[in-house]
């Protein structure tokens, strides 16, 4: 039961995950401009700000230390500590590199709201929803070493304004990411016993992959086809 | 304005704080039954185990990523780590010394009901108000360090029952409650600028008062006089 759970992650995962979208492949194949690029980063940073929200809410409803103990790495991971920055601010020097401005950045306030209302989404489902479908909104990470892998190699090999300095976030995300996946897999297969239980975790998935689409949907929109960016929204100048 | 505050802060603990509750001198006095600690201990101990989702709570709300690292020291200090048990297992270490079952104990069954809605009253506050009341709402720790080390002094001399290895709870707690209360009162003193903000800090801080001093009339009325234990709650057979 548990083994066709996991098949099931895998077959909706191989249909659904953002590395199918046109979007990604441009990114990747080099196909986009600067701006684009610019315009992907700095969306981006959005959901990369917001993680350690969703995380920390998910601990702030769990009553079981051993579990909250393992969930509070990713908040080291994002977060930072005193000696060692965190996935956040190495995002930040991915937008510096590409020449955005920092406060622009970090104020938010050219995203698309497109992206703002999917991230938002995630944050309330995690808040809301019951602990397992918490837990299991984090599986699209069982995906994300493979489509970083293909983020790196490819943007450094088709983009002069990329280098390996400022991709410095995607170094240490592939590990941190294997670890948590496969944690949260061990997780949903013990607690989604039920029939019903592993449909919920199967639609979960199918969610998380939606707001990782959507979010990529409106940059398509926006910065290639047709091209229409939203009034206040981000325009680039390259 | 600002020394005014902590000013104020301070004279509302001379007065509130729950060091003068009956029940309080009566536990650091050794005027205590070993069921009479025991309720304490049983019911404290659901402060406790709540006191990290209270902060996950804080910190998921929390946009800010340098208060958002500060506050999760506090997690570490009550959840621990893979090698230093957290506020919560040494918690437990002194029920178990008291002779109380650890899975009723964690269980929270036999808790006063008073003691449950003090402490969902308090993390309801923290998830619901804003950042600034949520921080302020930990302003009794400039108040703990003092009440942990009377109860120290006091409990060890005078229950032959307590030894100093079942109080390591309150070893470790004076440093961390120091560090994290002066953070707090800077904090809401850089935040808290107008008069307004400032009496919703000194207000902040009543309500956390209260939710302490509550839960000691609860015991105090339910294992003292009148000695009343409602129906489902723990009873002492020492």
């Amino acid at each position: 039961m548990s083994a066709d759970l996991e098949t099931r992650l895998r077959a909706l995962g191989a249909r659904r995950y953002h590395n199918l979208h046109p979007f990604h492949r441009m990114l990747h194949a080099g196909e986009c401009s600067k701006g684009q690029v610019q315009a992907w980063a700095l969306n981006r940073y959005y959901y990369q700000s917001m993680v350690p929200l969703k995380d920390a809410s998910l601990i702030g409803r769990c009553e079981d230390v051993a579990l909250r103990r393992e969930w509070r790495k990713r908040l080291e991971d994002h977060d930072g500590d005193d000696t060692r920055p965190g996935g956040i601010e190495r995002w930040l020097r991915l937008t510096d590199g590409l020449g955005l401005d920092r406060e622009m950045v970090v104020s938010t306030r050219m995203l698309l709201p497109a992206t703002r209302f999917a991230v938002q989404a995630y944050l309330h489902f995690v808040r809301e929803r019951s602990m397992l479908e918490a837990v299991a909104s984090c599986l699209t990470e069982l995906f994300s070493p493979q489509i970083i892998s293909e983020r790196m190699s490819g943007m450094l090999a088709h983009y002069d304004f990329i280098t390996p300095d400022i991709m410095a976030y995607f170094d240490q995300r592939p590990p941190q990411a294997e670890r948590d996946a496969q944690f949260a897999l061990d997780w949903v297969t013990r607690h989604a016993r039920t029939a019903e239980q592993q449909q919920r975790v199967v639609d979960t998935l199918a969610f998380k992959c939606d707001v990782l689409w959507s979010m990529l949907d409106a940059l398509h929109y926006a910065y290639v086809t047709p091209g229409l960016i939203p009034p206040g929204a981000f325009v680039p100048d390259v």
